[in-house]
């Protein structure tokens, strides 16, 4: 008999990560082959040559699903998370970092193949980070791995877009969405990036329409998404997809759409932008804070602001202070 | 026939080790058993203890004469390293983050036993550090690993006492001091922590009186070293075993001995002392590259003072900017 799921405010699934940090100049950016401000997928040997040409680097966990959880914990609400690590180095600091917010965190790590994920992130003077991500073993995150009585005790089921890269982890998205409406739950869902959404748009499509409650994306992946140039032309055709769409717009805060409902909330403004990583994850996380505790659009929107002020303070995609502390 | 030696300004033999950086207040510190401020020996059940208790981390490299020779490259110097990693992950993080600076460390990973060495580091509100340091593959480091090519084209060959911990390292220790002398070259030695000079107090004053001609001690260690409670007479005292003794006094600054002249620094002015890790390290790392530009004492422990300021206004023991760039 396995013991009882703990009830949860906030479950995500997504991919198990290691951010490798590192400052860079635009040009060593350029220099590299990167698209500044994006996330490339990148292979074994492409991630060794990459890493064998950045500076001193600073590792620490990340994963976009996992960031957001990490935030919804700093909150002081219930958090879990499922994805997969390998049982090395790297996979045990994931695994303890997670675990030491709080958040239950019991996926079994693999016990061979690839290394556990890392994500090499350059960031520039002007704060914006080049991330290249080598999935390794967060690709292995399967079926098996989705505990059918830890998604029905979570009040809000989290996917990020990301894991429409690995092909296996796709089953265990499905299966983690079946359970959750199968018990009345919500699923939440990040479009991640623009290039996934270039990947994957059908799918994407296909899933908002039919199962997704509450979904996040910034402006670029929400054009990208529906192929138009107008942010209010992409809202319009999302509006009645789904309960509730949240689209981030940087400096200048979120949009909330909600039926007929639209509500604007500016960002909170920061003394300097250190590093812009992980503010879509915390935005998300502010605001599934907010929705498990039954706030309004308005409040949802305005504490995720609040969590990504936090987090671009500084380097790192996670809180370093409690985020309850500034509610 | 291997490659020439590279021409050195400074060579430093120590730990190659990884620190695991976590905040924590006061009351955690001392419900761990630990004593605040000081760095403590722990064995491997030990450290997964007390790893399993800390906080959220940050991974990044360190070892007190790593720090060293990083910061001495950072101001523009010729820099290399001797210590022992394994050859897991970790061992890769060290291996390339000093590489990536340009630090000459060619030191042969452990292909077996003992993972990569770890200093579990927690950082009180105050900025102090208290450390648990897992010594592991860095117990490793033998005679063979020191190449006497290296050690004779190096202007001065530093060493930290903490290496006098692991009895194989002292072999290494002994055969590098024997070539720098024979080879006419300097050899500085820092007595890294009052409970190290505790441990090793006769071997280090023998050492002191024979083999030391930079030394770098805190006024604790110095203190310990004579186990007196007067600083002056400490120096007193010390003042005629070495060719210069430097003693760093915190926000006092730091006190320079040598024969007659005694010179007085005092320390550079912080905004906000974040994190003190690495203040000793890189004082040293300012002043020996003051030593190696044929500077005069003052002006070494001006930029002894320098480099200290630096590390200590952030998180990590690693200079965050070119100490190049704030001379």
């Amino acid at each position: 008999m396995s013991p009882a799921a703990p009830d949860l405010d906030v479950l995500a699934l997504g991919s198990a990560i290691v951010d490798v940090i590192a400052s860079a100049d635009d040009e060593t950016v350029a220099a590299h082959g990167l698209a500044k401000g994006t996330m490339a997928l990148v292979d074994a040997a492409r991630a060794e040559e990459l890493y064998g040409r950045m500076g001193p680097a600073v590792e620490v966990s990340g994963g976009s699903a996992a960031n957001t959880v990490a935030g919804v914990a700093s909150f002081g609400a219930a958090a879990g998370f499922i994805g997969k690590v390998r049982d090395d180095q790297l996979g045990q600091v994931f695994a303890h970092d997670i675990r030491s917010i709080g958040v239950h965190y019991d996926t079994p790590p693999a016990t061979s193949g690839e290394p556990t994920a890392r994500c090499l992130v350059l960031v520039t003077p002007d704060g914006e980070r080049t991330m290249s991500t080598f999935l390794g073993a967060a690709t292995g995150l399967a079926a098996d791995d989705v505990e059918p009585a830890v998604v029905e005790a979570a009040k809000v089921t989290y996917l990020e877009g990301y894991l429409w890269d690995p092909p296996e982890a796709i089953d265990a998205l499905r299966r983690a969405i079946a359970v959750a409406h199968g018990a009345d739950r919500l699923v939440a869902f990040t479009l991640s990036d623009p290039f996934c959404v270039d990947r994957h748009r059908d799918e994407f499509l296909d899933l908002i329409a039919r199962d997704v409650d509450v979904l996040f994306a910034n402006e670029v992946e929400i054009l990208s998404l529906f192929q138009v140039e107008d942010v209010k032309e992409a809202l319009e055709r999302v509006r009645d997809l789904c309960q509730v769409v949240a689209v981030t717009r940087s400096e200048h805060g979120s949009v909330v759409v909600s039926g007929a409902e639209t509500v604007a909330v500016p960002a909170v403004p920061v003394e300097r932008v250190v590093d812009t990583t992980g503010a879509g994850d915390l935005y998300a996380a502010g605001f599934l804070f907010g929705l498990a505790r039954g706030e309004s659009w308005q409040r949802c929107a305005e504490l995720g602001s609040l969590a990504a002020a936090e987090v671009i303070s500084h380097i790192g995609a996670r809180p370093q202070v409690p985020l309850a502390s500034l509610v």
